[in-house]
């Protein structure tokens, strides 16, 4: 049958991110291509959106002690780390698994194909100064990447220092980490302005945040059953989701545990509490290989209603005469096109993209150019979701069992 | 002068309150009778309304101990005190200082003059036969009267299955009250709809709210830590104010602290913080007669202020011809009369009444039989704020230094 020819070779997929990449480039990325996904929707993906590690980006104000947790972490510092009491890391700096310690600009990172910060180049070269990549050898970051970032100063003072615009690189990372650790510490709890508007830029990640009270040795026990009472009740609202968000309390350094404040409990329950942590860090990869199956069946759906939506405006188009006329209508009454490509179909209407960008994409096109439905094309995507993907999960062990 | 030949007599006067109940007579209910201030803004004033006790009411769901925390603090049980894991207390309970321990029943103690209670007949005779009044003699309940509440349950059972309106009843209670506890147990966190609304029934008293998490000692350190952030993130965005709620975390009860499970600190926290509560009920009745002596300053210039309005509408009233016709006028245009008088008689705008309220009550009026504007009462009022009170403060100890 058409099936198993078209099968690729599980015998030949090392993973299933491998098993995801070939299927991309053999079944999904032909469909994206002919139909032009990529200009409507998302860029076509290179390799390194598959091979990319999993990151974690820490975000604070300064002196929370964000590069410390990543020394604390990997019992080194990274190269061009800078740890003091003053404002210190002055540029996000993607902490990453390399043969040599080494420090990347962040203009020469950007167009490196095989690293997955090419999008950061819409932010331009003045962030790009502010930007670099640390490498060093490591067990741990074979399975993960940090993103240190600097710290959120208050006020209007953070806005004219910096020269780009710090939410919207917030945002970028945070649709690319797994993981987002909001760092506080008992002295800098206040969540200025500044600091709101970098976690409003987190929005529709929300269960990526993780919230690490850190230096907790530093208060006595109830000023610390304050000081967390206070950083939940405002976090409360900031956040603004239903679920609480988890908090891990203790000191993330390589300082022993001040005894003098905390006393004999204290040190237990940070030591609890940095086991936890741990363990959320460990199971990243895990959680990561998840989100990335999931992100990946639903570009590939995506993609197929794309086609379905392209084909269709080809075929309304007459083939002769009025094409100008013809394609105004169609671009005019999209919402019916939409409709009738659901029905046609039998897609699910939350599926389809965006109606109002989509007619702006669509009129810098000419849709007689467009290409007609090709049947084998959407037929392999479909037989990729209903077949290939089960059968690769199987065989790498099915995260839902 | 006629300064002091109507000055009381500070050597008679035995306390602070006893005092303004005498400055209360003698000077303002003069002027608040002869301007109908009861029917316009607030009864008159009796001698219960100046004796009663600084009251502490306890809110909370059912079981979270609130029964059990009253009998800790007086180390008995109130006549009449139910407690058990069931909803035990189905009524509103005053536990009241009395030279026996008896209890009465609602509709009794809502006509006894010398009761602060007689406010709560309007509630009706459904919710009477669901409040008593405890009395026993002992010597916290000489300073403090405790009312213990019914726990609140959730979602519709409570409301069909109460005859009155309990967040009306709460409300009431709050105004009268100069300590509200909310107590939460760590199993029962959930901040219902119902009890949504009986915090929201407190608005205006949100400076009398504090938190007990109570039955701290039942769970281990880091469950606490994870219930009490929980608890923080929900009541931040309930109480709605910006400033952090004080929480006293501990177990009040007569048991012994569970040390298994919390270990050595866990008690030293609990006793700080069941010191730290201790001594903020002890701060009460100090607290409560500021409030007194504020809240009688407030009354006394609104009192004038409504003189001032009630006389200057009948001084705009024409001697014999056109009188309906001009008191429609004037309540028409009662916003410029409110002006007029502000201007004339230079008082603070934010301290005018409501205009609808006012505007309402008056159309039930006849304003050519208000008394005209008598300076003398006004000149009295005006005396006793500059001169008797602070006098007052200084015999008694002004509590502001
Ligand atoms: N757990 C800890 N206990 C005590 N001190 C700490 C802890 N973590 C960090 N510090 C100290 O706090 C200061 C700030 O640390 P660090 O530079 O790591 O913070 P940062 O969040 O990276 O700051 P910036 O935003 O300025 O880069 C340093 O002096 C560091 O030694
Ligand atoms: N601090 C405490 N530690 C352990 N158990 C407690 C504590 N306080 C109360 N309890 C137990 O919890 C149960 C409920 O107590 P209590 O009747 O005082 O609660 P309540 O809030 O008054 O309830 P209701 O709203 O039904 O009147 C009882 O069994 C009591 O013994
Ligand atoms: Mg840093
Ligand atoms: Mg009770």
């Amino acid at each position: 049958s058409s099936k198993s020819s078209k099968k690729i070779s599980l015998s030949a997929v090392t993973s299933i991110v491998d098993g995801l990449k070939r299927l991309y480039i053999q079944k999904v990325k032909p469909l994206e291509v002919a139909y032009q996904f990529n200009d409507f929707v998302s860029p076509l993906l290179t390799n390194s959106d598959f091979d990319a590690k999993p990151m974690v980006m820490l975000l604070g104000q300064y002196s929370t002690g964000k590069t410390t947790f990543i020394k604390h972490l990997l019992k080194a510092s990274y190269p061009g780390a800078h740890i003091g009491p003053e404002p210190t890391t002055d540029r996000f700096v993607a902490v990453m698994s390399g043969p040599d310690e080494r420090s990347i600009p962040g203009n020469t990172v950007a167009v490196q194909a095989d690293m997955p910060f090419s999008g950061l180049t819409s932010f331009g070269t003045a962030f790009l100064s502010k930007f670099e990549c640390s490498q060093m050898p490591h067990p741990l970051l074979e399975h993960v990447t940090f993103i240190d970032t600097p710290g959120v100063l208050s006020g209007e003072k953070q806005r004219t220092q910096r020269a780009y615009e710090f939410t919207g690189v917030t945002s970028w990372f945070a649709s690319k980490c797994d993981l987002i650790l909001l760092l506080f510490d008992p002295h800098k709890l206040d969540v200025s302005d500044e600091f709101k508007r970098v976690i409003s830029s987190l929005r529709g990640h929300d269960d990526k945040i993780r919230v690490v009270l850190n230096k907790a040795d530093q208060v006595d026990t109830q000023q610390l059953m304050r000081v967390y009472g206070a950083l939940m009740w405002s976090l409360g609202k900031v956040l603004n989701t239903p679920e609480v968000v988890r908090v891990y309390i203790g000191s993330f350094s390589d300082k022993p545990i001040n005894k003098s404040l905390t006393g004999p409990i204290g040190r237990e329950l940070f030591e609890m509490e940095q086991d936890d942590l741990l363990s959320d860090l460990k199971d990243i990869p895990k959680k990561a290989c998840d989100r990335r199956i999931n992100e990946f069946v639903k570009r590939a759906k995506a993609a197929k209603i794309h086609a379905c939506i392209i084909s269709h405006l080809k075929k309304e188009m007459p083939a002769i005469m009025g094409k100008a006329k013809a394609q105004q209508k169609l671009i005019d009454n999209l919402e019916d096109v939409f409709a009738k490509v659901q029905r046609e179909h039998h897609l699910p209407k939350g599926d389809f993209p965006n109606v109002e960008h989509f007619r702006e994409v669509l009129s810098g096109y000419n849709i007689d150019k467009f290409e007609k439905l090709k049947p084998k094309m959407l037929q392999t995507v479909d037989e990729m979701l209903g077949y290939d993907i089960p059968e690769l999960l199987k065989t790498f062990g099915n995260p839902y069992g």
